[in-house]
């Protein structure tokens, strides 16, 4: 199962909105055949690894990283491909995440004479699928947040000044964070500001490019931004219809999506997210500044915090790393669960959970 | 010549002022004995290691982490009794930094027809003796600055709360920091805030009380404050004489040293570590506030920073890591070098030199 994990991975960056799946096949100790899902419309792990082991499948067992499907999407049902194949067993590790569909696949291999087993490392099937999961349960996406900061918590100094904060290995990084992600959030002001690409570019291997959206209530997004000039998309969330900007926006290839102002005057993180997850948007980066990020996070809205704290002090003048507003006392702090942390080139990266239930 | 620098670590918290130094004899690839300096007034490694070897050192190698000593001090030369002992080789680690003795032990080795070596591990025995050297090369102790601070970077709440940030376990780390130190110093501010004792508590094993400092350029300390009232000493640093208040800091028990005020109307960092250093102080801990703590980095008195960060957030209205003036575009940031990053319990731990030169 363990290697039915590792096979899943590397769909990491191609099988949205899929989940990354991964399978091998073995019998009287020995492997037959290994395969893992590569994109959305082509053949899942299941029937790839069928395929692979040639025929010859009779009486063999499946470990499989997440349930085989039941039903007719865009491919045939995994289950009938097990069943027919004429597997002995099929272990899983994480059932299907869709309460509607959820163990429905187990099932039909039971009644077809197939011995079943799940449980096996089904956490860490369900690690590789953040926001799959999430969004079969919750129809939200998983979200990251990443900042990168001077070790003094400063994610901008006080003239807005913010580039480079980090490394060029950090930067890397944040490409493959990018890479793995359905979608790439921003503010209007980091656009103002930055005028960042936000595409996926310092990264070897395929990847699905991520939508890239930006949230602007009062669209000021200028039209010559240049995530719109170089023509590969942008969505653009804004409150109300604007007619006086909508035109210039839309003409230089932006897509605009309409969303209710929360009482703040800004449109909210939950509905933005729910208008991502019913595009299927698995997993989220918001890429944004202290101020976006803060209202994020303290609307509880952001699942993992990715912090690159580079070696230097950029002083209290600095933008801070969040902005959050009303804790007074110690008692109203924020609390974080420390997942990782490690040197990528001269940064540290540290991954947070944010709050401290256990499950992301 | 690792043995001998382990046995060196021995005597961490309890060789003060003298250096730690470890020593190992050896004959015909058989350890004879080893010895680590306890105490300033006792035997020196050297010595202890022949005492213990039980007179048969004739034609032996010692290994001694630090260059034997060629002068009276509170004991007999150690060049001398490695001499007596009939040793035939000598390896030493790291030469002597006062410049006026540097090399002479070796030289008296070698005139006596001692065959000598130097220069393995030298780098770490000096970093053992972080603040030995310093003091012999410079004339200052080396300093470590302590904060505790919330992943955002934030030393205390916006109502000055900062108790406590860090866990436990971390807690306990910073009283085997003091154990090391020569002298903790902190500034009034945080007496006025927090009142408190800055002992080793949370510590097993011998250490040596450091000296406790409070810097107060107005004598604004009270004498009813918890550092003065456990009778265990405190150093207060203060600029001009204050006659009213002077009598009663001095009845509970402080000594008071005067500096001279900085242009700023502060104390600053250079005459109290001058004074020290005077007193034979190796190791200074600053625990102190952002502006304390900031004002010495940024007057380039700080060697190390060791940051606990701690998993939550306490929100841009906390009080910042370090008070840095005139940092205004990323040219003026200051540089920092990650030296070591390890979870303490629940918080990070982080070690910094600061500035990018090489050297402590
Ligand atoms: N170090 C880093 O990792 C990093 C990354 C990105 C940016 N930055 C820096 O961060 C700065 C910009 O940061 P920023 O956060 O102000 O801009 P931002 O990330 O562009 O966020 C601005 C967006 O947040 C919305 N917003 C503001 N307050 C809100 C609230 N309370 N609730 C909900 N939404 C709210 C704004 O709404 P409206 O549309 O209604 O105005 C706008 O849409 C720049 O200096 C940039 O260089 C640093
Ligand atoms: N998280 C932590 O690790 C930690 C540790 C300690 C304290 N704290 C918190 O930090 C706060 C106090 O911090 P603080 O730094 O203001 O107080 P502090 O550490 O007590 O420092 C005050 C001292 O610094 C001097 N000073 C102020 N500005 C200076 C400058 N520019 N140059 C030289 N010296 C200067 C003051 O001079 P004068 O004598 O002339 O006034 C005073 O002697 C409290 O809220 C406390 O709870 C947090």
């Amino acid at each position: 199962m363990a290697q039915a994990l590792a096979l899943a991975a590397r769909g990491m960056c191609t099988t949205d909105p899929n989940p990354r799946v991964g399978c091998v096949l073995v019998r009287d100790g020995q492997k037959l055949a290994e395969a893992w899902h590569h994109r959305a419309g082509e053949p899942h792990a299941e029937v790839l690894a069928i395929a692979a082991a040639g025929g010859d499948t009779t009486g063999a067992t499946a470990y499989v990283s997440l349930e085989p499907c039941c039903h007719y999407g865009r491919t045939p049902p995994c289950a009938d491909a097990l069943i027919e194949a004429g597997l002995a067993r099929v272990v899983v590790a994480a059932t299907d995440p869709n309460p509607r569909v959820g163990g429905r696949g187990l099932e039909r291999l039971r009644e077809a004479g197939v011995a079943v087993a799940f449980g096996l490392l089904s956490e860490q099937s369900e690690q590789l699928n953040p926001g799959f999961f999430r969004r079969m349960r919750a129809g939200l996406p998983y979200v990251r947040a990443k900042l990168a900061a001077s070790l003094d918590g400063r994610t901008a100094m006080a003239s807005g000044e913010s580039r480079w904060i980090t490394g060029a290995a950090a930067r890397a990084d944040v490409h493959r964070l990018r890479a793995q992600s359905s979608a790439i959030v921003t503010g209007v002001d980091t656009v103002l500001a930055d005028d960042p690409q936000l595409t996926v570019r310092d990264f070897t291997g395929d990847f699905l490019p991520p939508r890239r959206v930006i949230i602007d209530s009062q669209l000021r997004t200028p039209p010559s931004a240049g995530m719109l000039s170089d023509q590969q998309g942008v969505t653009i969330i804004h409150g109300g219809t604007m007619p006086g900007r909508e035109p210039a926006l839309v003409n230089a290839g932006a897509e605009l999506w309409e969303a209710t102002l929360e009482d703040n005057g800004h449109v909210g993180p939950t509905g933005v997210l729910e208008a991502l997850a019913a595009v299927e948007t698995n997993e989220v980066l918001l890429e944004a500044g202290a101020r976006l990020t803060g209202a994020w996070v303290q609307a509880g809205r952001v699942d993992e915090l990715i912090i690159y704290l580079a070696p230097h002090l950029m002083g209290n003048e600095g933008r801070p790393l969040l902005e959050l507003t009303g804790l007074e006392q110690m008692a109203d702090r924020l609390p974080l669960k420390m997942l990782d942390q490690r040197m990528v080139g001269d940064d540290l990266r540290l991954t947070l959970r944010v709050g401290d239930r256990e499950e992301g």
